[in-house]
């Protein structure tokens, strides 16, 4: 029969992949609703974020250029919407560290037009940090360009 | 050492975030396939709902009115697609009651093609009646447009 | 008061249908990135699938004839994501045989550019093999084509 110590991790299992699922979306409200958005509520202080032709950046500092960057404000000034779906979480057994996958689908307004900005691929390593999932290791690739497979290749069968 | 008191509430938390993601879900059926929507299954009958220029509708007669209008009906008569993303859900400490926020975007066909109706935003309110999740307040803003932060901006950092 | 039996009962429930909402993830990680998609990951031998005009394919190599035939690698050549929204799962009394409800919003590259390729709703019949879930049956229609409400008609009110 099952103890209360089994069914208290299992239940703290299904709590992590719930709150990492959460995460990703708040990552999504910052990125598309935060003026500034409150970064450190999603990345922990030694993130490294690589996501295709910008390379990597690493830590909070070089994440708020990145998003700060004329390019990335001019893409979203009408509007962004980051929608994430097929988010599938590993829990490492120690409860406090995992691995996410999930596709993304940006679209960005133009002239009160929407349009597909990109559809991405990523795999996030996170962390629990006093409680709270952050993500230390964000990768990120457009589908179809490069090396994208080798991203999802750990999820697959 | 937690308790069975202790696990069983934090299961019931579990399945009533689940029930409500399913709820959302469901009211995307309704709107895209239920010939006539069967609103009484997904809302309350003291529903409020505010989405942006059609104002508020309050109690279901006024929601059916509101999604029988030729403007809607026009706009899904060939198919429409509503996909919701990125659902967080605060459940208040009675478990009765509950708070939702989500992405939508919503695709109609026009002349065989698909093309992006609205992209929104979505604030819902919940309320559990005789074991069953129903809306009793929905917001809507188009992602973009006036004040559409305010209502993602509880569920940030 | 709840007994630690029906809690595992419960928990097994939830822990059901995260796997089921995975292993749709990691379909769409298969034919979106798989060379050659490892189908038998995600497909039981009996796999029985039904999508439209193609008519029906059964069992595994009935499925990899259908995904390797020449009008099929050519619309995923650039890339493909299959994205999954409004995912809702029915677990049968016994826990090891279910029913899944979604969405999918196909896009495909084409000349550089993301364009919309299906928009369809699914219905899945699932069974646990040796400990894992896989499909047995798949129905798919495209959204506002012939009767593709009733394949959500369970699933509504």
């Amino acid at each position: 029969m099952a103890t209360i110590e089994d069914l208290e991790r299992r239940l703290r299992a299904l709590e992590g992949r719930e709150a990492i699922r959460e995460l990703i979306a708040r990552y999504a409200y910052e990125v598309d609703c935060g003026e500034p958005p409150d970064w450190a509520s999603v990345f922990s202080e030694d993130i490294e974020m690589e996501a295709g032709k910008l390379g990597t950046s690493r830590g909070l500092a070089e994440i708020e250029r990145r998003f700060t960057r004329a390019e990335h404000l001019d893409a979203i000034r009408e509007g962004s919407q980051h929608a994430y779906s097929n988010v599938v979480v590993d829990l490492d057994v120690d409860g406090d560290h995992a691995t996410a996958w999930g596709y993304a689908c940006v679209h960005v307004r133009r002239g009160g037009e929407w349009r597909v900005h990109t559809l991405g691929v990523n795999r996030w390593r996170l962390r629990r940090e006093d409680g709270a999932w952050k993500f230390v290791e964000r990768q990120r690739r457009e589908v179809g360009e490069g090396d994208w497979r080798r991203l999802i290749d750990a999820r697959r069968g």
